[in-house]
């Protein structure tokens, strides 16, 4: 497959010039397959970071209405150990998260070392909806990108991973989805004059991702924007972002995990050796 | 009285040069009757911001064993609505609190607009008895005043008055405090070989405390030196720095609180005339 796109410094961004389609040489039976062996790897790696309890794991989506949030999370839990993730969606903020700032929510939810929470959309959202909507103005919302930043300092500086992805797809896709929902029955609940109306502001979300991408990519809380038109390589791709981002923190849990082991067996040897003297 | 002495800018801070009693000139008598005013407008200005719910008021304690924040958290009490305020302690952190970053349980207990929050102790501590105990590594706590002054601006930028007091007291007179407390029986249980432990590393304490004023002092968090040695001339202090910090809000929150009647007053007419009419 083509290489991941990782933004890891703040930068100017163009999302017309990204993919949101596989490249043409991906074949469908083969990514199949290696999101299937990918996806082993990131449950033995979930695992192991539930067990060593050193690192937290922060999964953030973002994407446009349709865009697979929903489906992104039905692929990483179907490849993760339930005991050790939590999906938290963050909604329209209720009358007391507007009392607060707007990080308080958010940080509440930040997963502890050994956890692994997933951001069904988040606090980018204040600086997308809020923005594209004028819920608040930009002396207020221009402000959020460093306090996002500091944020997510803060949390790379305390073990935590924190890895954020833009499910990109093109327009035509969208409408797509949007018809197809209204086709499906079982789909009906997920439409809403709403989603239209949204739709009529694409351009305007495009300019607020790119600058949320822009301003907030940095090495230790990287953006990835994945070409999210087919659903199967939009799942490769994630799968193959976290995995890749995680594999090098494995052999230190490794490590931690075999001095716990050495420690419990060292003292089970005390134990019996006493209980043969005593 | 004499003037607060207020950090409003990052700076060099040398306890020492900074009094812990009261100016020569100060009468007892006099600042009693002052304090007794100040304490009725504080009481005034606290049901306000109750009501306007506009801002949030967070009022940080932090100071040497024995310096006084219980009392002073006693004085506050006594001027202001039980139902708008809440007292917010921290203790050795929880197994889940060190799960997470260090200001994870501190946001979580940051006031909504609208309410009071005081801190006994806080997040200082974690540049505190945390770099004066070694329990974290300098490459640690040393990045913890950057993420303060990120956290207190985030703060500020939504509508939080932050206050920081430290009380200052001398050595002497905690020594006088600690010996008190060893003579008074009920106040036994607040006597611990900890605390006299923890006085032989004085010295220690003081440079980390300068550094977390010098370094987090800002004109939307500033910090309060109060002389602490007199508990009668702390409460005054106290008490007049948050009358004057919140003292030039007030005329705002009136104008939204008469907003808000002219509305309900409209509203209210309204429903009388239909009823007339109807």
């Amino acid at each position: 497959m083509a290489d991941l796109i990782r933004l890891d410094v703040a930068q100017r961004v163009s999302l017309a010039d990204l993919p949101t389609r596989p490249p043409g040489s991906w074949d469908r039976g083969d990514g199949e397959k290696e999101t299937d062996h990918l996806g082993a790897e990131l449950d033995d790696l979930l695992d192991l970071l539930f067990y060593a309890g050193q690192t937290g794991l922060l999964i953030v989506l973002q994407g446009m209405d349709t865009s697979g949030k929903d489906g992104t999370i039905r692929h990483l839990l179907s490849h993760s150990n339930a005991q050790s993730v939590r999906v938290a969606p963050f909604k329209v903020p209720t009358p007391l998260e507007l009392a607060h700032d707007f990080l308080w929510r958010v940080h509440a939810q930040i997963p502890a070392r050994g956890s692994i929470a997933i951001f069904n959309r988040s606090h980018y959202e204040d600086v997308l909806v809020v923005r594209v909507r004028g819920l608040a103005p930009e002396a207020v919302w221009s402000r959020r990108y460093d306090h996002i930043r500091a944020l997510e300092s803060l949390l790379a500086d305390s073990g935590t991973v924190v890895l954020k992805f833009f499910l990109h797809i093109s327009k035509d896709e969208q409408e797509r989805r949007l018809l197809d929902r209204e086709k499906e029955v079982e789909k009906a609940w997920k439409l809403s004059v709403g989603d239209w109306k949204e739709r009529e502001r694409w351009d305007d979300y495009q300019r607020a991702y790119e600058d949320a991408l822009g301003r907030t990519a940095d090495s230790r809380a990287p953006w990835f924007v994945v070409p999210a038109d087919d659903k199967r390589f939009r799942d490769l791709v994630v799968t193959r972002a976290i995995v890749e981002a995680l594999r090098p923190l494995a052999p230190g849990w490794r490590a931690s995990l075999a001095e716990l082991g050495a420690e419990a067996k060292a003292e089970l040897e005390a134990y019996r050796r006493g209980g043969a003297e005593g």
